[in-house]
């Protein structure tokens, strides 16, 4: 399925970039895997570890001989790469993201590129509060979920190119629509990040020592220890929806404060009794 | 340290009193011990796991040779539960309890029972979404904080054998006037398990399924799978500080839709980065 395939060109060489690097060299038969970065020391790092066979800190030249071209870079920063890449790749060249916002990417290639267009917007749900190339792993997407966008102005056989390469580092591809995917994951991803550290910051302000947390408090908590950069960028790029979820996470917390307020016992016993059920509606779904 | 012990009655054979059962089982050499519960079937389970030595569903019975009484049952019944076991249990017994919330319980005990008090509020951090003598495990307790209620009100020696105790199912003991204990886990624990429930209602309302969550979502939510009528005791019995912690909560959110609003990335990545250094300082405090 990645027959034909001989340059890998991987833009960003962070958690999710070295690990796709590292998920085809384990499963895969592409000759040579080219890194981009910004600096040296996050390519000496990809590379001493065997996610990239070369370093390149010029995109011009890590994608003129690219087949495949992997956008792995902070959301803010796909759209501007994905342009420098396209001017300088072969015609036959396939691009595609990895960033945890689409519609704005998305919207641009459609309205950019001459239909059908040749990227082809995902987002693989794999990651964590790790970052850099040094935490990664051939196995970060093995098992996981890969939305990837589904859209008339795609060439159909691009995309289906892509969804084999992502099939290849075993991960199950998902078809979504890139609006749908940024209000889903204002709501699923991004709000909660908000809330996350706003709890490690409240318990923090009030003189919480770590006497004073359990399990729950670091499950919750445990996104917030992400980075702020990337997370400032996914949250700028999807504010839209993202106020949206944050407007509806007042309106419910309002709702139980009215209930504490009241004494509403089992108001509260039914607010928690649908959150059990919402959770696991999800979760088995 | 647990000389002259020859019986521990133990009210509530949930998760937190089953495992304590084992867990003096495994570390002590206490010759009975009595469980008490309100149902038949869950003091089945609570025998047949070892946890408990005899069944009782009356608590004056399983009081009356007790030499200490641990009471293990959700927050808004301890305070009844406790004076059902004063009245009935010899004079040298010692008391104490295991509930997530602390004020009104050690309120209810320095007005209620004459001075020095027999009764010391504690709150072991431990536990889970999971519940049920089913669960129960021996080494629970086993390197976890233990609140401990510190007073003027309470019986010097007492206090000191009830932390023997902990000490002995290897708790790390940690001492803390009950007002302030109940300000601090509305912030670590309380208010982050209604955002948690939040977060899973609102996903699941916007047709979220499996494919459009990640770790972020599980970890954050994990303790919306709690126990309603649990979760809804403590929040009822806490919700003075719960309500303070809630317009925190808010307060913080509107200020991070104003960032977003405003676009103002910088002020946006200063909130992560201060949360990522809250959460640092409270872990390794």
């Amino acid at each position: 399925m990645t027959t034909g395939v001989e340059q890998v060109t991987i833009i960003g060489v962070g958690l999710l970039g070295a690990s796709f690097g590292l998920a085809l060299k384990k499963r895969t038969r592409i000759k040579r895997i080219v890194g981009v970065g910004r600096s040296e020391a996050s390519l000496e790092v990809a590379l001493e570890r065997g996610a990239i066979d070369e370093a390149v800190l010029d995109v011009k030249a890590g994608v003129s001989q690219a087949d495949v071209v992997c956008i792995a870079t902070p959301a803010a920063t796909v759209v501007s790469m994905l342009n420098a890449a396209v001017a300088a790749a072969p015609s036959h060249t396939i691009f595609f993201d990895m960033a945890s916002t689409k519609q704005a990417i998305c919207d641009h290639a459609s309205a950019a590129y001459p239909a059908p267009r040749r990227f082809v917007g995902c987002h693989p749900m794999a990651g964590g509060e790790k970052y850099g190339a040094a935490h990664a792993h051939p196995d970060l997407f093995a098992g996981m979920v890969c939305l990837v966008e589904d859209d008339n102005t795609i060439d159909a056989q691009v995309r289906e190119r892509v969804c084999a390469l992502w099939q290849a580092v075993e991960a199950r591809v998902v078809s979504v629509d890139a609006a749908a995917h940024d209000a889903l994951l204002a709501h699923t991803s991004h709000a909660p990040h908000i809330v996350a550290a706003a709890v490690a910051q409240i318990a923090a302000d009030a003189g919480a020592t770590q006497d004073f947390v359990g399990n729950g408090f670091r499950d919750v908590t445990r996104i917030a220890a992400s980075r702020p950069e990337l997370w400032r960028d996914i949250c700028m790029e999807n504010r839209t929806a993202l106020c949206y979820s944050l407007k509806e996470m007042k309106r419910h917390i309002a709702a139980v404060e009215s209930l504490l307020e009241n004494k509403d016992a089992a108001g509260l016993q039914a607010f928690f009794e649908s959150a059990v059920a919402a959770r696991r509606r999800i979760l088995e779904s």
